[in-house]
């Protein structure tokens, strides 16, 4: 039994695998923070894999503090952030990015962040991310309700982590698990307290977030979660088409109507396009697995998202194909509700409740689809999903903000 | 005469006893900052007293760079934080806690807060002190009013101390202060600066709050504020009584008019409770002191606060006994003020004024009872200066927020 | 050719003069930050010049992690900061302070300022420099339009730098060049990046500020800007003296407008006078060149700034006389717009644009008047550029806000 001795702390709150190598890096009740770390499977005494983790914190501008962790390995290089929310900031692997180019170039601390501002768009001046959790207290765009502003996509995005804790397994294939707790407690308002989880083996192409919300209080909670995943290029292009099987698709707005044409494929980088989003439901297998994805245009690399229907039932889709510096990007987010905003979410019965004590899982499995034999494979996946099934094309808005 | 020589700088500024030790933890002006640091009597060749104090920063989550100075002796261990406004954190003393359990477990840098969030309640994002300051621009619930929100609670509590300086009496009983100024400074509307003062004997189960606030502006300015004492387990229980010498009563609001039955005394954890304010006016002897306190059940465990009435005329009683995991609690409150928003309050005439350059002081002792003679005593003052008085119970809300 | 070889990392990014020393103080990027640094002519092996420039973080309140930079020489004592929008916090030479005393002391870091408190105002909790520049997404008084509240004087005075860059040029006069580059990103609403630039020659009493802003969208973007540049004592004093060559003057509203018979004149400290503030058109010579100063009583101080009317067509003159402690203090105001909200600026059409790609210039510069030698020539200037003009002072104010 091999043990990593750092100046972190060992924890002993979950029943690991047996004598994995646990590394604390931060943990706001015992007061560490190991700052600037970095590891790798040499230093561990690992042989039978090639990877290395490290923690960097950021400087200058907005990004003061912030604290990115890139894992490293042959398969993929992926890089989050515990400082919002442990974000995914950007994947690659054999030269395909998964991410996007924002205009907002730096991996901003919340401290700099106000999500009220421009009457609560706030959280448009951090985002950057491949992947952003937006809740769970609530998601989608903004509504002063309650005498309140909900604040664009909900706060855990920009929910520094508690506690965030490395472990690497001690037998082959050494999978490599990053948590962080996020803690949305505002006092007489809400104990939503999340376990986020990203597990990786090394040399593979793929992974999955592994997220444990727990309503903590005594009372019972309201949450929503979209999961946020952003692409551009070199898989988002003229002509890369957007893979899911659908039972309907309607547009999110009246600007979105004129999509609904040609809502599988995307245009290239077009001046005034701004946003076009489709709310969609997917169908699934009968353990109520599925997936959505998207691939280029010559079907050669791709990115897919597998996730279940029973935890989060819906799906929407965000093509912003705009220009390159507007930010080209295309959404596609599973997730417990649309991105309207909670009053309408809450009128439409969507949002979801847990009681005390309750927790809930949500499971993602992305996959980087690196050659035409994977996003063939998608392309099978879905067409066997679908089967017989139309989609339901609904050409109204089911709601209107 | 004994110097503590550190890489700080020896204050002149105040008359203090002749040579004390000092040591200045934090300057604004001078860029000084200890960050981690500790010294105790020994290391202070201090032989008839035993204690330490020492400063830590804070790592992980919201509470990132937050510091905390501890003081720990056989009497007592007390938890401040320079970062949120030189507050109480918890105290602790023959294993009785005086504090309490909030939703919010960090202790959170107001760099992560903003106080105007959900209409103005962003403070409860941080709050979980055993005593926080609400004041000193204004202290109650928030309101809209002169085009501007007045924040829950003011935002001294979420004022980082500009400077933090730590004193040693030469002498027994080695008498500690912790001194810390804050600053209400914003052109055109504010410049009241307040020194606040902890005072503490080492080995005793008392200690002292000392604030001056300097209205340093050339112009009359308004102030408020309240002392928001905080107490949960193990002295709140069912059957846990509130104790003091009162010439009046009157509920907050409609909710607490049920509440007028019972008052003096506190139920258990309640699903549902959410909270029930009373104001009260408090009776003094000649020199205006007065004391609350509050006690468990038993009658062998509590606290109390002295208090002058000339400063501070005013009590408000705040009990939330709701469930543990919201919050089991209830505020002891000697102010200038009620907890009505400042609208209320200027109305109705209570809110005071500090001419250019004047100066006031608060005084508070604290003191945890041990034992049943300790809570005897309180209660034996409490009777002599409730004397014949009979406490006038006033059915109705003297304001509606 | 002399290199100096530190941690940070050599730009190549321009076209410096030849085997001029490079220091990065702050990448963003390649997540550079030197903290506390210190250089001087001596340790570079210069001998024709006699400087040090040193950067600093500052602690305590507010201010921590707050950035000063600080040329030291002969000629002037230049004080600016990267965490406040390289801002200039003061200057001083020949014992003549080019700056003021606010309420505010400390150097806030933005961290802990919301913008939008107060209904807008929060900027008046970090204002005290010596030159903010209030822009560059809008500049004026706040005002809710368009569902949002555009916040006094914008953002970049509250932008840290993302790239601080310090050159010294390796042959005589050794001017030495501090860059900083300021980003007002924010995905679908801006992408505004500045590259400012001040330049001083060691011994000298004059620098230049070279602020470069570019729209990086595809998108054209509205843009404004105000050089608030401001001075108390001790050239501001009773019988204090505004000089400008001006086409016309117009109070900025009602109050103003009795200051319209002796606006060039300026009152010693004035317990309730607040501020008034008066719109102007420079007039300028054939390239567009003109100049404004302040000068003392005895006409033997004074402060100058020479700016380009093509690019900064406007001049605000603040005449904030209130008390000492209030803030006395005059700000001369260089400007594409007057101080309006930027609705009214819109409406009477003076907001400036970017084309996507444009780039703009401002140059100003300033000069400490140490004599009555260099205050006569000032005023020679002022003279030759009002020529035979008679300035229209204008009765009514132009707006209402």
């Amino acid at each position: 039994m091999k043990k990593l001795l750092v100046t972190g702390i060992v924890m002993g709150l979950f029943s690991w695998q047996a004598a994995a190598q646990t590394i604390v890096l931060t943990d706001a009740e015992a007061g560490t923070e190991l700052g600037n770390w970095k590891t790798d499977s040499k230093k561990l005494n690992i042989t039978g894999a090639d990877f290395s983790i490290e923690q960097k914190v950021l400087h200058g501008g907005k990004q003061e503090g912030s604290k990115v962790i890139t894992i490293t390995s042959k398969g993929l290089t992926i890089a989050l952030s515990p400082t919002r929310g442990m974000d995914l900031l950007h994947v690659t692997g054999d030269n395909i990015r998964l991410g996007w180019d924002s205009p907002v170039q730096e991996v901003v601390n919340p401290a700099y962040i106000n999500l009220e501002s421009r009457n609560g768009v706030g959280w448009l001046e951090g985002f950057n991310e491949m992947m952003v959790r937006c809740g769970f207290e609530w998601t989608g765009h903004p509504v002063t309700a309650d005498g309140m502003i909900y604040t664009l996509h909900g706060r855990a995005g920009n929910t520094p982590a508690s506690k965030v804790v490395v472990e690497i397994a001690e037998k082959a294939p050494y999978e490599i698990t990053v948590r962080g707790q996020l803690k949305e407690d505002t006092f007489k308002k809400a104990r939503l307290e999340t376990w986020t989880e990203l597990r990786y083996v090394p040399g593979s192409q793929s992974w999955t977030i592994h997220d444990e919300l727990t309503n903590s209080s005594d009372y019972p909670h309201d949450y929503q979660i979209i999961y946020h995943s952003n692409f551009g290029q070199p898989i988002l292009e003229q002509g890369a088409r957007f893979i899911a099987p659908l039972k309907s698709i309607s547009p999110f707005n009246d600007y979105a109507k004129k999509g609904l044409t040609d809502w599988p494929t995307y245009a290239g980088p077009t001046k005034g396009f701004d946003e076009m989003v489709f709310n969609m439901v997917p169908l699934a297998d009968a353990q109520g697995k599925t997936v959505a994805g998207v691939v280029n245009k010559a079907g050669d690399k791709g990115a897919s998202i597998e996730f279940d229907t029973h935890q989060l039932p819906l799906l929407t889709l965000w093509k912003n194909t705009d220009t390159l510096k507007q930010g080209y990007v295309t959404g596609i987010e599973p997730g417990t509700n649309y991105a309207y905003p909670v009053t309408i979410e809450r009128k439409q019965g969507r949002v979801k409740q847990l009681q005390p004590g309750q927790s809930t899982v949500f499971e993602l499995k992305y996959s980087l689809l690196p050659d035409a034999q994977a996003v063939k494979q998608l392309e099978d996946r879905v067409k066997t999903l679908q089967g017989e099934h139309k989609t339901d094309v609904i050409s109204q808005p089911i709601a209107v903000e």
